[in-house]
């Protein structure tokens, strides 16, 4: 099956399946059936193979998984070692927590930049990045070439940073600001993360238990 | 439709609604059509009616939905105004970010306490909420019976005190660790929040351009 068919739930299982094997590794689990698997991890060993199968042969009939060895090929697969180049926009609460809680380096990318436009912020340093003032992103971006932003900023300045950022050649955004992207861009890549429809979500669950 | 039979991906497509009606009540919006809405949120018109329909009847033949009182029914669906009480654990750089950032009122919670083991933590306010001992949280629950509590701690913590919160009567969980609490208690509802692997499903999409 060709890259570009598989489906969008099938990659957002993927970091699941990454996790889960890299957690399989750590505890000495040399191989693993899909049976297993599915135990573990709440989904069919059915949906396991087929989600696996997307992207070419893992495991034996009767050996089942190499858990190291499915790991690593799931890690490819998403580019954990890619180290494409990322920016922070936005240094207040929630884009420090994100900056110090998340280990990028991890997951695929390595942040270069933090830029905000309060001036107390500017110049302090936040997970081994200085913060620098937003007004110097240009200048920033065509010296180091950025892939990717992370926007920890209000829905009214992202919509002009993202235009910007996109002119300068970011063509990936991690998106916790509640502007909706893709309307405009059909072209760049967008998650976004709203983290109070998720709250809002258990809040149904409450309501309709 | 009954409410039991309705799917979780609707469910979680509910809040989109919430969020998008919203949006349109503050610009003016009075009524809209099935196929304006499905422009704006990127779902197709069709999917929009049906998503509807399985809470009853919404909108009219010809008129489209009235904005307002749509937002208002699809509120009341999640129960935004429940004010469930909410705690959290955990006030390191995630939990202060999350209790500053969320406006947990408008999303059906209460943030009534704050705990974490850090002496230096406890007695500290965030979010107008003073930071407690986690070790008085047993006399807390006892006292306040929160129904849901946010999970801001490692995954080693999070099981023990997740364990501790079932029996206290919390129902609900915003986890924010990496545990998986639901092997454990079927019954509780858990709405996880994977952080990184958002992050990598971007890795991937700009891994497989």
């Amino acid at each position: 099956m060709s890259k570009s068919s598989v489906s969008s739930s099938v990659i957002k299982r993927l970091p699941r399946y990454y996790r889960f094997l890299g957690d399989l590794c750590r505890k000495g689990y040399t191989r693993i059936s899909s049976r297993e698997l599915s135990e573990k991890m709440g989904f069919t060993a059915s949906q396991i193979r087929q989600d696996l199968n997307c992207f070419g042969g893992f495991g034996q009939q009767g050996y089942g998984y190499n858990v190291k060895e499915l790991h690593k090929a799931i890690g490819d697969i998403l580019g954990v070692n890619a180290e494409n180049k990322l920016i922070m926009i936005g240094a207040g609460n929630l884009g420090s927590a994100i900056a110090s809680h998340i280990d990028f380096r991890k997951k695929g990318f390595k942040l270069i930049g933090i830029f905000d436009s309060d001036p107390e912020k500017c110049g302090q340093e936040i997970a081994g990045v200085k913060v620098t003032d937003v007004a110097e992103i240009r200048r920033f971006c065509v010296a180091n070439k950025p892939i990717c932003a992370v926007l920890c900023i209000p829905k009214n300045s992202a919509q002009y940073v993202a235009n910007s950022l996109v002119d300068l050649g970011v063509k990936a955004f991690w998106n916790f600001s509640h502007y909706d992207l893709k309307m405009e861009h059909e072209s760049i890549i967008v998650e976004n993360v709203h983290l109070g429809d998720s709250l809002m979500t258990l809040a149904y669950g409450l309501n309709n238990q």
